[in-house]
């Protein structure tokens, strides 16, 4: 099998992102080895080394994926029997180009704490916890979006992911029977209508994923998430609040599409 | 200000990594615009439409990452006037010879439910929510990795990160005074030892985080964070678990060096 190599003076999340949107376009097997922070010379060296033992024994280059900054340990790991693709240094040279300015390398300039928006994101993830599951309606006010939907129709992962990744503040709520039989929104979430943004999901994939939960039970019956979801889809259409359906969309989807339906601000790039 | 767009027919999220990496590189501002999901050729001819509207307004060409599967849509993208960096059509060829198999071009392959470790990803965040805290000992057999500390020393937002990004079904566990004191870990831990990873941080940075939590507390006093944080290092230190100190890294980082340090199993790539 060929060996990926993911290298890095810093996280090594780039180069995983850059060499995995490549590397699933080919219908083959890899394995894959991540090696962040080679941030010295003699580190260079040794994966140096492991690049080339790997292409002593499976008699194959294995495939580089790097984002040095520095041009001294790139050139190292550029020496080795490995094959590199470095798409900064492709890249660089043509933007600078456009840009008339010339590039200033950093380390640690992503995925880094020193990111202007790096704050922004622990404090969404904390009010996100403190706020999942209808936990804290008094908070709702500071809240940027209110996720709602039945119990396990994917809020709570979204919530996180929005946090984690965007800086977003989201709260949800899971609507409980009393809101879905009179068709109408509790007065917290009155009060924020529009921060609102519901999810649903097929009553097949949510009677699957709640029997997980509690196995044979009323609450994961299909004929009650059918209930439960003719509810809250009723719910959405009467107060027009915007939903999409969760059931084939990860969580990277999902929020995607969320931020690109409501135009929220996010804290990150 | 130049603006740089980020498109795709999927999330758009590898087409940010990607131009997020180099843009970080010059000393320059932009305006970042996303525009994830341009599924048609109609919704390809609208985005092409915003680009040229925005080189109109500006003068200046719009940068273009993308990262379309699709080769018509991505036609269209090009016939505009900003200027694409593609970084997916520059090196799949070079892979392709390389590898001697070409390339089977499908949209979604990234960042979707369909990818093998969806679930994996899922379960430990729900793994990761339900054992937040030390909030169930028991669970703690079923753990990878168990993040111990004093609190408010990152262990949470880590938790998080790395069951939503790798699958890693991580639970943590505050220290308590008794713990500490005694220099010894409840039954719980010790049966899970191997598990273990502690994380530290300055007394200072602890009590700036804490004092926002519980301001003029006691728990927030500099002098409490210190002795806290003699002692849990002691007890590291006396029961070889091995640690890092979270001050000046961000939750990407201080997963990454977990995961290089422990070897722990990955379920993304």
């Amino acid at each position: 099998m060929r060996t990926a190599f993911y290298i890095s003076d810093g996280t090594a999340i780039t180069a995983e992102v850059f060499g995995h949107a490549l590397l699933t376009l080919f219908p083959a097997q890899f394995e894959h080895v991540t090696i962040p922070f080679v941030e010295t010379s003699d580190m260079a060296e040794q994966v140096k080394q492991r690049i080339n033992d790997r292409y002593k024994t499976t008699g194959q280059r294995p495939l580089i994926f790097q984002t040095f900054v520095d041009d001294a340990l790139r050139q190292i790991i550029n020496s080795s029997n490995g094959i590199c693709y470095d798409f900064l240094n492709t890249f660089v040279e043509p933007i600078q180009r456009e840009l008339g300015v010339a590039p200033v390398p950093k380390t640690h300039r992503t995925h880094s704490i020193h990111e202007k928006t790096y704050d922004f994101r622990i404090d969404a993830v904390n009010y996100a916890l403190a706020n999942d599951d209808g936990s804290n309606l008094k908070n709702f006010d500071q809240a940027d979006i209110i996720l709602v939907g039945v119990s396990r129709s994917g809020k709570t992962p979204t919530s996180l992911y929005l946090a984690l990744q965007y800086g977003i503040k989201a709260a949800n709520y899971p609507f409980v029977e009393e809101d879905m039989e009179q068709l109408r929104l509790p007065e917290m979430l009155k009060r924020n209508k529009a921060k609102l943004f519901g999810l649903t999901i097929t009553p097949e994939r949510l009677s699957q994923i709640r029997e997980q939960r509690r196995a044979n039970s009323r609450y994961a019956s299909l004929r009650q998430c059918q209930l439960e979801l003719a509810e809250v889809e009723n719910l959405y259409l009467h107060e027009q609040i915007p939903y999409l359906n969760s059931t084939h969309l990860s969580i990277e989807e999902i929020s995607a599409k969320i931020i690109a339906k409501t135009g929220l601000k996010r804290h990150k790039y």
